[in-house]
């Protein structure tokens, strides 16, 4: 059974590294692998993707509105088809993001945003979410050149990752922190034994 | 009291032609009015107007949530600031569109829909709206060049009418049924009587 895994974590984490050398390693298994990344992956997404993080202004449940829209396109478009065709399913960042970011970090409610989401996924949710836990100051350290989002303050990254530990208590089966400050290659290893894979 | 209106009706119902004459009829008498439109009325909602309107494929959560998005960005960046101003805002169509066009139309689920939209305007919602009852039939014809969503087949936007309809009933101090065949002076008189305005 293939499934659908979603990389988290705060900007600057590393989540990228990651997705991509895991998509390599089940790919040399030569099982089939479709990596998406939120916001974005369908032509809708990417145009969302670029009003979201270019404005100078966005409200905050338009942005919660517009995650929602990329997502809901991404999963029926390409997610749902991948995962029915049997190939796994690597997505960087998934609505847990929201949940995180808009729901927890600018206060509009996790349960709000969590159900927004739920309606708009019709049941096409990540089955694992790897969240890789990072020290706020050293994230945002990390960041080249930060977007709309990424350029927040460490008071907010720091309640991005406050989000992210909560959601893994209350979760356990779904959520599962990494640390982010293991290398590469441990942390793959770590998601295959989740994921029961050799 | 000013108040926040909103002109309801099928594409093609003269929705536009009945803002633009009620505006100028405020207007004469020295109030300030504020006509928007949805989608758009903001920089982001004239972008996400265009995807909605222009792209090939429009995932159906996907169109709900960027309805969503710009009626947010709107409520908070123009309607409430010009109603606190003591203007009248005059809105080619409200959340009402959503609830009648994705929740019965495309079959979504009308509370579900109402219920997105009412999470997003914290309470920015029109004091009154008027609907424009056409023949869909009718209706149809009128359209010059119809987008995407004015495309959809005579049953579609018979259902759009039901379900205006069916909103009046159950909130019929809100929702006003007008004849849309009236003339315009007519239909202007009857939303003056309405907000009591001589």
């Amino acid at each position: 059974m293939r499934r659908y895994l979603a990389l988290e974590g705060g900007d600057g984490s590393g989540k990228t590294t990651v997705v991509s050398a895991l998509a390599s390693r089940l790919s040399e298994r030569g099982d089939q692998v479709v990596v998406v990344r939120e916001p974005g992956g369908t032509d809708l997404g990417e145009k969302v993707r670029s009003i979201l993080l270019d404005s100078n202004h966005v409200d905050r449940w338009a942005e919660v509105f517009l995650f929602a829209a990329q997502r809901s396109q991404l999963a029926r478009d390409v997610v749902l088809p991948a995962l029915e065709l049997g190939a796994w399913v690597i997505s960087d960042r998934s609505y847990y993001s929201s949940i995180a970011y808009q729901g927890r970090a600018r206060g509009l409610g996790e349960a709000k945003v969590r159900e927004i989401n739920e309606i708009g996924l019709e049941g096409v949710e990540p089955d694992h979410v790897f969240v890789l836990e990072v020290d706020p100051g050293t994230a945002l350290g990390r960041q080249k050149r930060p977007d709309r989002i990424g350029a927040e303050s460490v008071e907010f990254q720091q309640e991005v990752h406050n989000a992210y530990a909560e959601l893994a208590r209350e979760e356990p089966q779904r959520v599962i922190l990494l640390r982010g400050d293991d290398d590469v290659d441990t942390l793959v290893e770590r998601i295959l034994e989740v994921i029961d894979v050799d």
